[in-house]
């Protein structure tokens, strides 16, 4: 707009994880299916798949008029909460999940935020806590404050790989309870900004201590397909809640999320995603179900590419090769990436970068040397917004400054996502790379 | 599911504005312009005419990596938004609008809900006053209540088919400065649930009183295309306001809603809507577009559907005739069916039915007798209650209690939607007069 020349021919978008925007191509039976849905003359058509147009027919049975356009009940599609209750049993090796715990939201956040707003409650001291890891996704900062609650920060562990500590938990909550009352727990897994996977072990500590402290678990999964680390897997909050045993598994309130956004989908423009819930008490259900039918239903296409996440070709179905190749190209591809952004920075002066295990960003940890923060200082600026901030106008890459999700005092990071192409990847973090080289020397 | 045989044999859900739920048909090319935007494979089909593959085409150019799945800017699609600006610019006999002032929601609720949440604000007797019609369209009720607003009722007048008179305005707000500080006031034109349609008069004094009392003006105008009644005419408040000069559109504070859910499109599913804001102060406009940000963006698949109701075939283009005809069938069966339930339910003992000039609803006045008040009285039930359930129960026809929108003390009514096919809504409406009669024999 100024006209001013900038050192650099593009803007790149690495400040948020918006797969189709860096280039990443939709999954064809996904968008097959929705287009049937969408126009149902095609299910006549011979240049789509028997098995796409088996789920178009099903998804439309369940709509009222067989229509995308009509309105779904508040809870959601009742065949598309089937599959994925059936996604979730599968998913945990066979632990049970009732239909009538699912509901379809308006993306992960919206549940989160529904949740969020029901747990809520009191004023004073008996205002509501809700912990949330540091650093964390700001969805949860803003839900809260919007919601009057008081946000409670527990530290995840940077030297060992931004791992949960259940007794920094304790601390954390400990603390809280003098000017609060803690009602819940925020888990991200994989972690978001962090990268983090956490191991069984971890899972079942904090499941314990939500026992123990009688909160309420919220387990964003929205990252659950992109694991990418040797040695880590994705085990749900709600399989190992079950093989606790009944005294967790009938006692522990837990809200679990997953999303059409993440994954190797990357279907955010949808706005779908699901929750589930469980020993949600009654009353507490009753007002969830009020509270959605303010906003009548989730939008209907967004529950029918939910479906397909839930419900994909299996072995044996006419699509199930194409899905599968098109599946693994696109997660190869962001665990290739994760390690290249990992050793790349860590071969920077003064730049720490933890394993990249799963989810699809570097949350590297910046020195920023004293009279750079002195500079920050005297422009009324965050030291890692400043870093961002001339990051941008000398090389047109985006990131965010950890500031945004918070961080341990003094310590600077910044959020970046590894879904641009590989090789422009490449080019981006050699480009970061001399940046950082000139921002040290600049001001040493 | 109890089994117990019921004297009908199917549930007619005339209680919700749920168009292809009751059999209405989309329309025909907003679906192809969206198939070819979820799929754009389908751009190198022949069966597809050529004016919905240009609109696609423009649609996604205006996506991030050419995909509905990208999230969208929090404003919406800036080509969608300038659609929409041309629309209300066409509509409104030229008179400008500004794609900045332009937002695209989740549905016209969320719109509503969002800007209520950026004018609430205050406590005690300084808290926010919203003026609502009585009878209103429950979504402002409860979005004023979750606020924790007041909401401050003035009545619409049933002997003048529902009409607003702006001395009701006045003595309501006058009332309110007692406990609370009036700051919006919300109108829905065409009326929901009571159908009157604005004369342009009424309109003039509504905006003179709020440019009097600087009260935020809130017009839902979902159903601007649902005019029926001989001599009425959808006049938008934008439109109005302009028309009475600089004095006015340079100072009254105006937002307008409208969706792709009503009209004769009824894209319920689709949560597609936009909202133009005019006069906004700069650091309110800031607050909105923080809030929106928060849940990332609207459905962009919805956003896609608005773009085809701002911008449909034009005469010349390939599929106009084929568009024409679906939308005039839509409206013209519409037409139909309001003079059909207005006329029948008059015949009806102890029914009055104003004329259903616009929206997509009857909302007949009915006498209750002294014995049923006394039975709902005992069941701790609204007495209009009473009778809609009984109503469902005899003859499975599901409509709205008007104590869900409020109403005149003693007086008794209920909504009940016109979209049934109008086949069915005869039997239904014959249906309703004999249970209605039984019902007055009963309890005589």
């Amino acid at each position: 707009v100024s006209g001013i020349k900038k050192p650099f021919t593009e803007v790149i978008k690495a400040n948020i994880g918006d797969a189709h925007a860096m280039g990443q191509r939709p999954i064809t039976f996904l968008r097959q299916v929705v287009a049937l849905c969408t126009y149902p003359n095609l299910l006549d058509s011979p240049s789509f798949p028997e098995d796409a147009k088996k789920r178009a027919r099903r998804i439309l049975q369940g709509c009222g008029g067989n229509s995308l356009g009509a309105y779904s009940a508040s809870q959601g599609i009742n065949c598309i909460r089937e599959d994925v209750a059936s996604y979730i049993e599968r998913r945990d090796g066979g632990v049970p999940a009732d239909p009538d715990n699912i509901y379809l939201t308006t993306g992960a956040s919206d549940g989160i935020a529904t949740i969020l707003k029901i747990l809520v409650s009191g004023g004073g001291k008996s205002r509501t806590g809700v912990m949330i890891p540091i650093p964390q996704y700001p969805l949860y900062s803003a839900a809260i404050s919007e919601l009057g609650a008081i946000q409670v920060n527990y530290y995840l562990d940077e030297e060992n790989c931004w791992s949960l500590d259940v007794n920094e938990l304790r601390r954390s909550l400990n603390e809280a309870k003098a000017y609060c009352h803690p009602k819940v727990l925020c888990i991200i897994n994989p972690g978001n900004p962090t990268g983090q996977v956490q191991n069984r072990k971890c899972i079942e500590d904090v499941i314990h201590f939500a026992w123990e402290e009688k909160l309420f678990l919220l387990a964003d999964e929205v990252y659950q397909d992109n694991v990418y680390s040797e040695g880590c897997q994705f085990h749900s909050f709600k399989k190992i809640l079950y093989e606790m045993g009944p005294e967790y598994y009938n006692n522990v309130e837990l809200a679990s999320f997953h999303s059409t956004s993440k994954g190797y989908m990357g279907e955010c423009g949808y706005r779908g995603g699901y929750m589930e819930v469980i020993n949600l008490h009654p009353e507490m259900k009753g007002q969830l179900v009020k509270l959605l039918s303010v906003r009548i239903c989730s939008p209907v296409s967004g529950q029918a590419a939910m479906d397909i996440v839930v419900n994909p070709p299996i072995p044996g179905e006419e699509s199930y090769s194409q899905f599968i190749k098109e599946k693994e190209s696109v997660l190869n591809n962001l665990a290739k990436k994760a390690k290249l952004t990992e050793d790349m920075f860590n071969k920077v002066p003064g730049v720490h970068c933890n394993p990249l295990q799963g989810a699809m960003y570097a949350f590297p940890r910046i020195f920023i040397p004293a009279k750079a923060i002195e500079e920050a200082k005297a422009h009324k600026m965050a030291p890692d917004m400043l870093y961002c901030m001339k990051l941008l106008e000398e090389t047109g890459i985006c990131v965010v400054p950890g500031s945004g999700f918070g961080q341990r005092e003094g310590s600077y990071h910044f959020r970046m996502t590894i879904l641009p192409p590989i090789e422009k990847l490449k080019i981006l973090l050699e480009k970061m790379k001399d940046f950082h080289i000139k921002f040290l020397e600049k001001y040493a």
